[in-house]
């Protein structure tokens, strides 16, 4: 196994965890990238210094203004660079000269744009390292980082703080994938557009985050890779500490052409990059829709010990459904073993299905379906469950309780109000006992709300967490996956 | 091709133009189906009589309530049973002789339970097509029907009026789907929950809605089929008028499986009804959310003549995943021809890609984007296109509005407004140029938000709609299957 150049991951850290940050190129003009970059900083609750540069102006948004980096009192661990292409080699001098040791350039205007683009792009960043300076970028979106209070994209995402970091080849789809987790409720540990990656590459980024103890998911959005057996070995060594989950853009020869115009990065054919992403643990996801509903699972669940799954279900028809889907991705159906049916027999209504899926019929008490569900995790039978219809059942109960208040006098708004609330209440006892019994058992239970949306994480506690999809194919992908993984990493510490 | 018998078609419309609906086994008490049946009539507006029946009850939600089917004075076109298995028999005769020619039966604990449940539907059926009265059900969640005003579901589900109709052998997933729709903006013509299918069956509807002229897609949830051959009969009569949609549950033997025990119908295996549905030009779903998402465009796109695909995005990287999804699928992007590159020369900022995908790398004037747009949608070179990231700016934009209000002098709250107005304005703009295009091109053209969420049909006018997908592959998917029963219909026709 490889290890990551130690020096490196110490100079990292002025990345993710720099002390002082100034901003080259600082606007006052709220409608521009430099003033993006500053406020977001700032809504960010950047905790140490934070030093606007720009010769023009002496103070922004309340921050006293630096004429050049030279001029700031104290050191910069971080720079982040906005001024125009033709002040990038003066900006990066000043930097050398102040001994910062990072930089994230956002301009764009170099290698993406040709060839004298490139050649202005390979000096400036051979000049960088003379100088002992390493940059993220150019034409990058830039970076955040949870451990350092670090907001410095041009794009306004905030998520949550959480483990999962992701490197996206792509600024634009890296930063709305961000937009995604900060909806969806998916911590996010480190986020680095890589731009032009003309110091830093992904590769160094991916060994970064896998000794990064913050980091307990990684997240990669490549399009192209120069270097594929630095690649290889990189995924490798980070697969067998973490998962490591990849939508590989450039797959076909038409989204390779696409991907060239792109960021001119070369990708391979798609037998290529499956066959060596199985080898290395990697796991992929098809879309970024996807990429984000693994990377919830991934965070918040443990891994399945084998591919026997129990599904219990409020209607039939999502149950058969949900039985294809497993069929379709590898994942087993077991009837269930004679003493469970005894036990439930003895627990649940009379119309129960006795059969996986464990149907109920619609039923209103929740905590027969409770008692369902904990018959399936007790039992040696299964390794991983899913719950179909009780999360999001509180709309369709919210509004029976409005019509009813509308149209009958046995209910007023209140009584309504009451209704709606008590069964939002009892979800969330509901999603509490999902939880309890997966910390109890060690097995992932996923839910399907049936109520529409995106995938979300729900918390239950600062530490704990449960997953509910919108839809059937969207749980059977998250436990066909988190067993994928889960073979991979058994078969690794065998080997 | 086979026409459907006229007298079970004017049969049928007994169900779906009642003049009168007679509600047997109506509660008072607000949370039984007796009392939803009659609040969702209610709340849906029906327009003709509708009468509670139930022998203990005088006033029902301030309608007067008959003791019996029979004592009411006026003609009943169809009755809603929802009394206890054992009084259903007895409805059934009251409703004889009454002469009422159809039922929707809710009640369950027919067929669906075993083998005396079975005798005691078969004879009921049997009785009820000796006495001249059709049947659907019995174990249904009801029907809808928007060319009747007809609400008569157990689920609280109001779908606006539009020309999809759905037969679904799931009463809880098809009544899902109709909320599904609701939330998305599918106008929804007809909805039959088949329950038991003890008479009237999925054929029977199927042909009904092939002739019907307020349906003009039709959607299919389907477990299993008994008479093979004539269910193909009526799928191809019907594919040749409008485009089929099904979503085919019991494909793999677990989910067999599951259906057996859910409705008690056979499945087939998946390659006998892949190969069936193929010839008969059905299109298969593979999800619930893709048989609603398929609809959107079904419903409110034209067909594309070819296979040739103009994407136009905001960013790179969308527009890479977008060509990868399109070559996944059996679509074509051919490069942009000449003259139109030299077109776009003039009216496009230089750094526009020049290739397909046109990307405008964040463009901020949306002016860009509509001519980069209307060039593809006039290139003979395109049959259809696929836009990227336009809509669902103004979710970004909001939210740097808010920031530089918080944190700037320069922008103050009401500024803040206008900002987001003014872009939620430019998009209702984008989108009434697209639906332009549209009727202008005949092609089809969808747009993607990369904001989240589910597929949406956004209202342009009355007759006017275009569809928004939150991701590319929901777009690219559709644009395939258009493609797919563009080509069937094509080749029939020939034929």
């Amino acid at each position: 196994m490889t290890t990551m150049n130690k020096d490196l991951t110490g100079h990292l850290d002025f990345f993710f965890k720099p002390r002082s940050v100034a901003v080259v190129g600082a606007s006052t003009n709220i409608f521009k990238w430099g003033s993006f970059l500053l406020v977001h900083m700032i809504h960010g609750k950047f905790a140490g210094n934070l030093y606007p540069v720009n010769p023009k102006e002496s103070e922004i948004l309340g921050l006293k203004v630096y004429k050049s980096v030279k001029d700031i009192p104290g050191p910069v661990d971080l720079a982040l660079i906005i001024v125009p292409v033709k002040a990038v080699p003066g900006a990066i001098e000043d930097c050398i000269a102040k001994g910062v040791p990072a930089a994230v350039v956002i301009t764009s205007g170099f290698s993406e744009t040709g060839a004298q683009g490139r050649e202005l792009e390979d000096k400036l960043m051979q000049r960088a390292r003379e100088g002992g300076m390493r940059i993220i970028g150019p034409n990058t979106m830039g970076i955040l980082s949870a451990a350092g209070n670090l907001s410095a994209t041009g794009a306004p995402v905030f998520p949550h703080s959480g483990s999962v970091s992701m490197i996206s080849q792509s600024g634009n789809l890296g930063t709305q994938m961000m937009a995604f987790a900060e909806d969806q409720g998916l911590g996010i540990q480190k986020f680095i557009g890589t731009g032009n990656e003309g110091d830093l590459d992904t590769c160094d980024l991916l060994d970064y985050l896998a000794q990064d103890p913050d980091t307990s998911v990684i997240l990669l959005y490549m399009e192209g890779i120069d270097d594929g057996r630095r690649f290889l070995e990189s995924a490798r060594n980070a697969s067998m500490r973490k998962p490591v989950i990849v939508l590989k853009a450039g797959r076909t020869d038409v989204g390779r052409k696409a991907a060239a115009s792109h960021t001119g990065a070369l990708g391979g054919s798609k037998d290529i990059f499956e066959a060596a992403f199985r080898q290395t643990g990697v796991i992929q996801a098809g879309s970024p829709s996807e990429l984000i509903d693994l990377a919830c699972s991934f965070a918040n669940l443990p891994l399945p010990q084998g591919n026997n799954i129990g599904v219990i279900t409020l209607g039939g028809g999502w149950g058969v459904v949900t039985a294809d889907e497993c069929a379709e991705k590898g994942l087993l159906l077991p009837d269930l073993p004679d003493d469970l049916i005894r036990q439930m027999d003895e627990r649940l209504p009379s119309y129960w299905s006795r059969g996986n899926p464990i149907d109920l019929v619609g039923v209103v008490d929740l905590e027969f379906f409770t008692t369902g569900l904990r018959g399936l995790a007790n039992s040696e039978s299964f390794d991983a469950i899913i719950t179909l219809g009780v999360v999001g059942t509180d709309l369709i109960v919210d509004r029976s309780a409005r019509l009813g208040a509308k149209y009958s006098d046995m209910v007023d708004e209140q009584m309504a109000d009451f209704i709606s609330q008590d069964m939002a209440n009892r979800e969330f006892v509901f999603l509490s006992d999902v939880n309890r019994l997966i910390r109890k058992t060690g097995k992932p239970i996923v839910s399907v709300s049936l109520s529409g949306g995106s995938s979300r994480v729900h918390r239950i506690s600062d530490s704990e967490k449960v997953v509910v999809f919108p839809t059937p194919e969207k749980a059977v992908l998250a436990l066909a996956k988190l067993y994928e993984y889960s073979r991979f990493r058994s078969r690794a510490q065998q080997a």
